[in-house]
């Protein structure tokens, strides 16, 4: 099959911050041969706590710049930007733009046996419904409860990924989840798989543990092969990291989310 | 004695989010007379977890928007802020621009009677060494310990103010700095006033808490009055709160920091 030149492109991917970075680790694995741009906007995260508006404005605002990078495809990595803003970004943007929520959501579906789904992620992604959303779209009959659990974020961040406080934290937060009896969790935010091993211990056996980056992998692939758009060279992709700020302790962090080494990161003001 | 009209103006007073709101209630209750305009930087909230380069620009952006709105004098109601980029703001206006550090440091040294002072606040004012610095330059005997308290902004902004992660996170945190042995904790960060009690308890008694709301407001009286510029009517003065994101909850974390009704809050963008 012949490939045009923007197959060589790269997947721009972006994110509030480095929680996005496991859609890369993902996406590389699934994808080895694509090159990779990654926009993580650190110096106004976290998204999750903030309005929609200004959500929307910032996704606006990131997605500018990765086009700015010669990209083929747009992967909105942060489960806020995908449940506030993506219709929007969508009916904005001529090149394909996909999310994590939805993958999220057919993962669970595909999932659970007993019908009853939990969904936990930041307050906006939570207040926004999109969750339920998707997952009544899928399939009407599911029942679904949701919760936000906004410290997550911090004590990932932090790297508190597994002592007392985190286990704590999770008790609290989960304490409805587990009343619920759902038989699969959905980690609604790309933070959550750091915190996977409390969670799980928390929410006891016979609970599965569901996040997106997998099952956003298989959407990324179809849509460039729907569009033509895969590169075919069999050589390994290139990553390329920008950010809008490089903290402290930033390449600690990041390399726990991407499991390997970062290499350059770029700063570039947004 | 004759007054001008810029005594009129507003004090200008800015933080990273809510925080600053604390320092607002300080000055109300010792300026009631003084018009005060506040803009809290909510969509880019927290700083203290972000490079010195950003706050900093962050800080300029800040200034310039207060410096809009008919304002006598600037107040960096932010720890992070005042630790980091104090120095290069003062250098760059001609308004009288004072911030909070330097008054926590010297209510610190007031309250000390064994010279051993302990230091909480953000990764970024703790790394700046800027309390260690101010607190030397008042007194080079005094023996200090800092310690970055990273999770006590979120836990805060969670409204987690007294339960059992906040004093298992405190005991965590705090555990090398009973160690030390300090007399007087300074509560490096203006969010962590909400979280007194805790603090309190796990510090246990002898040790005094100091904030520098207080301290601040009596420094910004000495400077309007050395500048010729308190509004000298008696009428209670107006407070004006801008804010570059209203989030979910916020009127409702707002009033807890302020004390009292937070009144009409405009959105601006920044």
């Amino acid at each position: 099959m012949k490939r045009d030149d923007k197959s060589y492109k790269g997947i721009g991917v972006f994110d509030s911050g480095i929680g996005g970075l496991t859609v890369v680790r993902a996406l590389m694995e699934r994808l080895p041969e694509e090159n990779i741009v990654y926009f993580g906007d650190s110096a106004r995260v976290p998204y999750g706590t903030k309005s929609p508006e200004t959500v929307l404005r910032f996704a606006r605002e990131n997605l500018k710049f990765l086009k700015s990078r010669n990209i083929k495809l747009i992967v909105v990595a942060c489960n806020t930007v995908s449940a506030v803003a993506l219709p929007v970004l969508k009916a904005e943007e001529k090149l394909p733009v996909t999310g994590v929520l939805l993958p999220g959501a057919l993962s669970a579906s595909k999932t659970t046996e007993s019908g009853k789904i939990a969904v936990i992620g930041t307050t906006a992604t939570i207040h926004s419904g999109a969750y339920e959303e998707a997952l009544h779209a899928i399939n009407q009959d599911l029942e679904i409860f949701s919760q936000a659990c906004p410290l997550f974020v911090s004590l990932a961040e932090e790297g508190w990924l597994n002592n007392d406080v985190t286990r704590l934290t999770a008790r609290k937060y989960l304490e409805p989840v587990i009343e619920f009896g759902a038989d699969t969790l959905v980690l609604g935010c790309t933070h959550y798989p750091l915190l996977r091993e409390v969670i799980s211990e928390v929410m006891g056996k016979g609970v599965e543990l569901v996040d997106s980056a997998n099952e956003c992998a298989i959407e990324v692939e179809k849509i460039l092969e729907k569009n033509n758009l895969r590169k075919m060279t069999g050589d390994t992709g290139e990553i390329r990291v920008f950010m809008s700020d490089v903290p402290y302790k930033f390449k600690e962090i990041g390399e726990r989310f991407l499991g390997r080494s970062l290499g350059e990161v770029t700063k570039i003001q947004i």
